[in-house]
């Protein structure tokens, strides 16, 4: 693969993300398909680690998205095996084979057994996976497990981004600090029906897989789930929070426990901001861009309406070219297939107003709106005047950059 | 507008269609938007010619859409006015009274009602249209009508095209020779739900509008509303037919009659090769692709997978890449939401099979793949292997051709 250039949306700077209790890992280079890169990920978790897992709903799943999805039922995980270059996926029964090989290593190498061991694969669709690859790698890896730098992982994990991707909060629960850090990978195939492509989310917090099961799928409806790229869904979405509990407070047994909230809430930030960090780092993006779609019928109507503008590759094209072609947006509202008049539909670009009861606003401002459209990060609100139904999507722009990696990636 | 390079798909040559008898047109330049180039058809109908139409299913439709449809209940046509450079959507209630102002105009010129005008506007979305433009316009174009050439008609509606689209058949009903010409535009924004862009046939057959009406909503199905360029839905899809009724044969009165169907295939073809004009001159298209989606549990969820996979930017780009990603075509069958068995999907590429039961097929052969990729026609068949449900879908390819036209239209 050729190297793209670095998303100017790339971070300044990147957090220094703490030990956590209960997990350690380590990075290798095992040539799955890059030279001189990480491309392998161990992570060890001690005893009595909880998980849970949202996972890609494509009908051509990967292997190990298979294999996550029967393991996800026992709740609980000593390790996670993750592999940058080649996704298994719609490799057959050969990849279900690679797929118990590898857990077969891992659980040798961390003593534990097959169950509790995860796996995720990203790259290349349909080229088979040698598991061969990873025997005496995970033994020798193994050896090798550190709690820093979180650095690490993040980039072990990446395919076509252009930047690592972590997040984490430190929270106070019962007087105790309790931590969550965050990575994730991602950047084209892009349009995730559950998880992104692959973020994997450790905390110390003691807390029962059910609940944790359902705060994950609860806040991935608002972060992971509410961004596109290319409105491409991938065959390896995976989103999996383990918890270690080595943080001395009570385990949250129960949704009703008020610490569910307060948890969630932290949880949710993380899963956001690795979110945001995946539009910003889209194949060719040069802009951040969020979708607000207010006064729907109902929620999921706004969502599919945002959906609808954020997929549009004319609203996409048109923000690259800094144009603020709101007929576009209109377009892109009337073809989503959801409640919509046009004759109550109001636009704007930032607080820019420039479309209101069906036509042009009279305040419409084309040089104001035109100095938006050269910012960084750029807003677009649909209102549609009939009920209170809202939801945010969030995308990124569509540029030369993003044909140019894409039309020559597997070769 | 930046003037575009001729897509590579023009064609080499294009029809000398016939005079039809009842209905005349000519075309002028009213300064629209374009300089140095025709930017208004006027068609004028012989009393009796029936009209049958199919236009967007889009909930923010244009005014000229909102006119058509009222009118087409009449299912009687005098005359059209087609401009081309500002789509007059989302222009509220001047939008509304800009077309009734056309209609007057062109009612007074013709000497009709304007009950038997029909209208279509393409361009730029959200800016007024100034009907007043039309005025001695019109009057005069009436005073030069003439019946051929067609290409004149075809040059005056484009707008993004970067070749004129037209085509016509001659078929021979009780012995006696009937015709349908037809022409159309369309580039970008093309995902028809009803019709595409802009396309007006005309035939002396003498037909009922109800006939005309269900032969045309038959065969639009499996032309116009097949296609797609970049999955964007116009607010002014039209499609409008129009049946002079001169030919010397019995008219056709209903669907029963066995004449319908002989009609209806001719109709069919023009629609058809219309169509596919559309994705061969899409913006920036280097490769015509055909979808085939077969052994799916039914046709409507054969024709949805279709869909998802030509709409797939990243289908698109690796075609435009010359590179034989079936991975991709994989992701994209997993998308669409359809029943699909991974475990049974087969992928050919042209006549090359490079995936069965779920893995690359033994006999993959990249190298025959990838001369296939190289050719300008690029066919795709996945095999669901679930029932006997198909569809084929008809696109173009991804290129940095569209983002150069796209970034920078309105401006």
């Amino acid at each position: 693969m050729a190297a793209h250039p670095v998303s100017p949306l790339a971070p300044k700077s990147y957090p220094d993300l703490p030990a956590i209790a209960g997990v350690r890992f380590v990075t290798a280079a095992a040539g799955i398909k890059y030279q001189n890169r990480t491309d392998v990920l161990l992570m060890a978790f001690d005893a009595g680690t909880t998980v849970a897992g949202v996972l890609t709903r494509s009908k051509c799943s990967s292997a190990a998205v298979d294999w996550c999805k029967a393991k996800l039922a026992g709740g609980l995980a000593r390790g996670l095996v993750v592999n940058s270059g080649n996704a298994n996926a719609f490799t057959g029964a050969r990849g279900a084979a690679s797929v118990q090989l590898t857990a077969d290593f891992a659980a040798k190498a961390l003593g534990c057994s097959t169950d509790e061991i995860f796996l995720a694969s990203t790259g290349v669709i349909g080229e088979p996976l040698d598991a061969n690859k990873f025997a005496g790698v995970l033994d020798s890896m193994a050896t090798q497990l550190g709690t820093t730098p979180w650095m690490d992982p993040a980039k072990a994990i990446m395919t076509t981004d252009t930047f690592p991707k972590l997040n984490g909060a430190i929270l106070e629960i019962d007087g105790v600090e309790v931590k969550i850090n965050g990575i994730a990978k991602g950047s084209g195939m892009i349009a995730p029906d559950m998880a992104t492509m692959l973020s994997f989310v450790v905390t110390d917090m003691p807390i029962a897989a059910p609940v944790l099961q359902a705060l994950l799928a609860r806040h991935v409806a608002t972060s992971f789930n509410a961004i596109t790229v290319d409105s491409d869904t991938s065959t390896s979405d995976t989103l999996l929070a383990f918890a270690t509990g080595k943080a001395a407070v009570e385990p949250i047994e129960s949704l009703n426990d008020p610490r569910a909230e307060v948890f969630g809430e932290a949880l949710r930030d993380v899963l956001f901001d690795l979110a945001i960090q995946v539009v910003r780092d889209g194949e060719g993006a040069t802009k951040q861009v969020c979708i607000h779609v207010e006064g729907a019928v109902t929620d999921a109507s706004a969502f599919r309406i945002a959906k609808s503008i954020a997929d549009s590759p004319l609203v996409k094209t048109a923000i690259a070219g800094e144009d603020a072609n709101w007929g576009r947006v209109v377009m892109a509202v009337g073809k989503a297939g959801e409640p919509a008049d046009r004759d109550r539909l109001a636009i704007r670009f930032g607080d820019l107003l420039v479309a209101r009861d069906g036509e042009r606003a009279p305040i419409y401002d084309e040089a104001a709106t035109s100095a938006y459209m050269r910012g960084e990060e750029i807003e677009i609100t649909a209102s549609l005047g009939l009920g209170t139904g809202k939801a945010s999507v969030y995308t990124c722009d569509l540029t030369h950059g993003y044909i140019t990696i894409n039309g020559d990636y597997r070769s």
